[in-house]
């Protein structure tokens, strides 16, 4: 990659879902950007993409960046490692022969661009070579503690991020130890995340959002979820912490 | 409180500082409310306020809500939290008039609402009363590593919210027991953030950022703050996760 470049390169968080919760930042970026890139599986739109329907200049250049294999699941083996990194050199490849040609390249990312963003895995590859600026997005998890209405952390609350893909041990550990918590990847680690909750005594304040400010989100106590029915990728478990509330 | 009620509550998430951060949802319900309310301390404006201030309809009602006392520092004092309190019951009373008139009435909250957000105390007192909206925002910690362009956490990745007024020992546990942190209410706790940190050999790696995303805002390694230098309120430290990146 060339050292001289002329072209910007732009993470932008596209926020969690309702095109409402772009920030003005990024419809500014999507207006002036030469090239507009996104990540989608094969078949499907990309939600990135779809958020930003409504501010895609008419004569820009979209460029879909394909997966080549689900990354939706932890994935330890060095087959599925070498693909996922030859994709991502690939996709810096492309993106870099647009910023050598001088064009602004946005690339949209779900959420916060730096938060969990496969956007990342550009970011590393190119904003040593490029101009690169990131625009931050609101977070999934925001969009899902919002439309829960649920106050989750004040004060002095140690808040954990945790990933649904820990063992029943570690989670429950995590939990017991933490004022809030967010769970992610939760898809089929839902029971598993059910009985850690229970085992530290905090299931029945927790509170599972799935889709969360898209038109057919849901929230409701995760008591209340059927746990034989599977979650969705884009589901989290809420613990508020807050304890001494009023 | 009335349970008859026509208004409607509206949090409102400003983001971290930079005003094209605030959603297109933010600036709709701006246009949309009757009045809007906003935290300030004594004799300043408030954040909050000066966010929004190229999107304030000239007909709005303007409600600051002046902090009796500084709540930048954590004070458990019996005499401090009742005047916060009572503070926080004035301003929900004030609030709910507006919404018993029938009037929308939007808090803004820096960052998102429902995360530390002062936003919260007013939405636990008036929820349960009046029709209650949160719109979240971009939160500083999203402003901040974005600013520093430091990817933060990716994958299974855990993160840790924590505040810096834990002692030493109990910062050190928690920095080496997660993957990436963000440790809030730096202020005078600095030092002892620095010891933590380099305890668990974690220091080289952090960042220090101040007032992210703001006109006058700065990023840099932590190792070359001065760490005699009082640090503002509107600071954080950053320590990236993401062991495994390529």
């Amino acid at each position: 990659m060339s050292e001289i470049a002329s072209g910007k390169l732009i993470g932008v968080g596209t926020g969690p879902g309702d095109p409402d919760l772009l920030t003005l930042k990024a419809v500014k970026a999507l207006n002036a950007a030469d090239v507009v890139a996104f990540f989608a599986k094969r078949g499907a739109r990309g939600n990135g993409r779809t958020i930003v329907d409504g501010h895609m200049r008419a004569d820009v250049i979209e460029l879909p960046l394909i997966y080549p294999v689900t990354v939706e699941e932890h994935k330890d083996s060095e087959s599925y490692k070498n693909a996922i990194d030859g994709f991502f050199d690939e996709s810096a490849a492309q993106i870099a022969l647009h910023l050598q040609a001088g064009r602004t390249v946005a690339v949209l990312s779900e959420g916060d661009p730096l938060f969990y963003g496969s956007y990342m895995h550009l970011h590393l590859r190119l904003a040593p070579h490029f101009p690169a600026e990131v625009i931050p997005g609101v977070t999934a998890m925001s969009g899902c503690w919002s439309m829960a209405n649920l106050p989750l952390v004040q004060g002095d609350d140690i808040l954990s991020v945790l990933p649904g893909t820990l063992s029943e041990e570690v989670l429950a550990q995590r939990l017991a130890g933490t004022d809030g918590a967010v769970i992610m990847k939760v898809g089929r680690n839902l029971p598993k995340i059910r009985r850690a909750l229970s085992c530290v005594g905090k299931l029945e304040g927790a509170v599972y959002v799935e889709r969360g400010t898209m038109a057919n989100g849901a929230a409701m106590p995760l008591v209340e979820r059927d746990e034989l029915l599977p979650a969705p990728y884009f589901s989290l478990v809420l613990v508020p912490g807050w304890k001494g509330r009023p």
